[in-house]
């Protein structure tokens, strides 16, 4: 945890961003696997966390701007609980520790909220992503499980977001301390590839990595020779010489903030000439896009020049021709990029995704695109100090989008589908890493990582 | 995936165990961590994964054994999906594999158990564990979430728990393959212990290998120095000399069959004088129980007689005294050995818990004991050829328990509580292996992995 002063400052900061109606924060309840009591590991709810500071399951907070009240509400351990879990800081302290001076069970809730309704006050709360916290609105509010989400509170998701986009220097610390760890999961992958083993085995150590850190995976793995297929995880497939490794993965700290890398590197001690060819586009796109970052710039902006300089690339090699620009208003470098350059990172990998991303990436002033390619961008906003973001370009050759364009020689103007061929099996590439944007541009964050190309082979030679 | 006919006699086994009304078998879906994308890992319904090998979200299986027919209702990944994901298999191809021949989308269910419903025809579920299965079945019955599972088919569990409790010939290598792979993360915990790391970092290596398996682990690992809190799991404590770590973990295979073994070992390279006296009590115990596997006998029996061997051993190191018979009956024993001696094993850890300790470890004529220590062995009834169990007594020193018992004085005919004193900080010791039971008696699954302590010393001073 924190410093309890940090807890009750973000507080104090939501009471006078929302003065009317109440809120009611929901933290995680466990989730079971495969019976009850067998559990997933658990995962708090990272607003939740955020105002709170509180890791365990089953607590909610309800807090009312205008009269300054807040209520904890949540379980002590039961004696027999101690005997079958050691003893545990109780509660009671643990809120203490968090400024949080009123704790009543959990069960108080109920008669709470029944309170706020019949007084009709609003109740603000956020959208659920797991079904135990609709049912729990959905018998606060006497209202069916679907229509929850509907009823969520804009301004409470405004105030959050705007709250949680901008990192304290605390927390950039922590997401360092999750950045330098996922960098230790990186260089594993790196040294410890070797043909003849599986993707799973080398996603097995390095989520042992982020284990034995402390924490967790801060989202599953991805650890594919076919990266070109973006929610590809990893599979019993078995290194091959010749191809090249995608491994973008990440480690959250025991307070739950997380990092996320990708690197990319050849099964081989080196890449080929022509997945160097790929992989310099792509290191070109990322130190272009690393160079712009800078408060006050739109992301998306960003965005578009990473994508020009692919073309650029692109059309070096011969795969892509025409004026830049015009080729990427049209979108033509989506057939190989089809996804966004990056997203606020901090307690989620994409961070405060649950909150939507009309609210976390766009504005009310700057709407998220409908175009393929541009409506993956999850993130188009104004850059401002202390955002925390991802920069991770790639190219992505899929058969399979390869031959639907070619087929409807979908902007056969800026694209050579001939040469393309040549192509097909040149599966994917990405670099990424984790920036803080800071009042003058960028921090890197996290011990550097070698990402050129020749730093990959040194690592990979090495071994 | 086993064969095809595998699943067909199953199913077929099923339709004539249950004859009347529809079946419907509900598969799991993704569960969310801290957003709606950012996924646990997907585990199977354990009974659906039996029936139909199938391990993919999102689908259920509608059987009318009066009719014989079998409906798989599920949806086919589209174009775009493929383009993310890259190819899969049909579901109608792997549903095939299964002898599942008729494949329906998913939204036709809901009309389907409509029409089950105003025909009156029964419909039999298996109770829910997860919100979002009962959020379905609600839907389908019109009933409240908290009604559903009183309405569960005692029927269909009892089939179930009939078939998945023998297993074949198949279930069993891959039994052993999870029991390999958990006796290479016991003998890396044991290789890899050391004074100054953490429970986490050990924890970690273990669960890596389960991942590198192809499998995952199958129930969240139990790594501690202070393995009397028998649900303590692991946490940033730093392994210190002269104390004992308690390593319970277990892999899962791809298919998800489970192992589960325990060890108890030295943070030095070997066990002190007292903590050897602890282990070879616990050790005579196991080996009491084991060699009293065997078809015919009640495995409530197999628990008392390992817990009189506590009992002998506890008398014998002066912590006890008394007539052992009398002292187990009067269950003094659970002071130090509060729970069962072991569950089923196979697809679930506990093998079918959710489907209700009564119908798996118990029958309609033995009942479960509602007293302190017998109320937890999740196992009493007569073992049969082809059931695989766990045997894991142990020798548990809690100090909030030891001072309650004290207090009133409880059974202090059995106890020396003056002597029990010096014992305060003895922790807990476990000791576990998987056993198939056969018609002659029983056969130990796996390698054998080291056991007594002299073997376990020899371990550790060769690191």
């Amino acid at each position: 945890m924190f410093q309890e002063a940090t807890y009750q400052q973000r507080r104090t900061k939501l009471k006078n961003d929302i003065k009317k109606g109440i809120i009611l924060l929901l933290g995680n309840e466990e989730s079971s696997m495969n019976y009850k009591d067998n559990l997933y590991p658990f995962r708090q709810d990272s607003s939740f966390l955020y105002f709170t500071g509180l890791n365990r399951p089953g607590l909610a907070l309800l807090i009312d701007p205008e009269q300054g009240t807040e209520i904890l509400f949540g379980d002590e351990l039961t004696v027999e609980d101690i005997v079958w879990m050691g003893p545990q800081t109780p509660l009671r302290d643990e809120a203490a520790q968090a400024g949080l001076l009123t704790v009543q069970p959990s069960k108080a809730l109920d008669a709470a909220i029944q309170k706020i309704q019949s007084g009709k006050r609003a109740l603000h709360f956020l959208p659920p992503y797991r079904p135990e916290t609709a049912l729990k609105i959905s018998a606060y509010l006497q209202l069916p499980t679907t229509a929850i989400a509907a009823q969520a509170s804009v301004p409470l998701i405004k105030a959050i977001v705007a709250q949680r986009s901008v990192k304290s220097a605390e927390e950039v610390a922590e997401i360092t301390k999750a950045v330098n760890t996922t960098a230790a999961m990186q260089l594993a992958a790196m040294q410890q590839a070797r043909a003849g083993i599986t993707e799973a085995a080398l996603a097995g150590i390095l989520q042992g990595l982020a284990v034995s850190a402390g924490g967790n995976l801060s989202f599953p793995t991805i650890l594919t020779v076919n990266g070109q297929y973006l929610h590809n995880h990893y599979s019993d497939s078995i290194l091959q010489p010749g191809q090249t490794v995608l491994c973008d993965c990440g480690a959250a700290t025991a307070m739950q903030y997380a990092g996320d890398m990708t690197r990319t590197f050849p099964v081989d001690q080196q890449f080929s000439t022509r997945q160097k060819e790929i992989y310099n586009i792509v290191l070109h796109s990322y130190q272009q896009a690393v160079a712009a970052l800078k408060p006050g710039r739109l992301f998306k902006d960003i965005h578009l020049l990473a994508c020009a300089a692919l073309t650029e690339g692109l059309q070096q090699i011969g795969l892509m021709k025409g004026d830049i620009q015009e080729s990427v208003a049209a979108g033509a470098h989506t057939l190989f990029f089809p996804c966004g350059l990056g997203h606020m990172l901090g307690l989620d990998t994409h961070d405060m995704e649950n909150l939507g991303e009309a609210y976390v990436g766009y504005t009310d002033n700057l709407k998220q695109s409908t175009e393929f390619g541009l409506k993956s961008l999850r993130l188009g906003r104004t850059l401002e100090a202390g955002f925390v973001v991802t920069v991770e370009p790639g190219l992505y050759f899929t058969p399979q989008l390869i031959d639907a364009w070619k087929q409807e020689k979908k902007l056969a103007s800026f694209i050579n589908y001939d040469k393309l061929e040549a192509y097909r099996q040149a599966g994917g590439t990405r670099i990424e890493e984790d920036f803080l944007i800071t009042p003058d541009g960028y921090q890197l964050l996290g011990d550097p990582l070698p990402i050129t190309a020749e730093g990959i082979e040194t690592i990979r030679q090495a071994i």
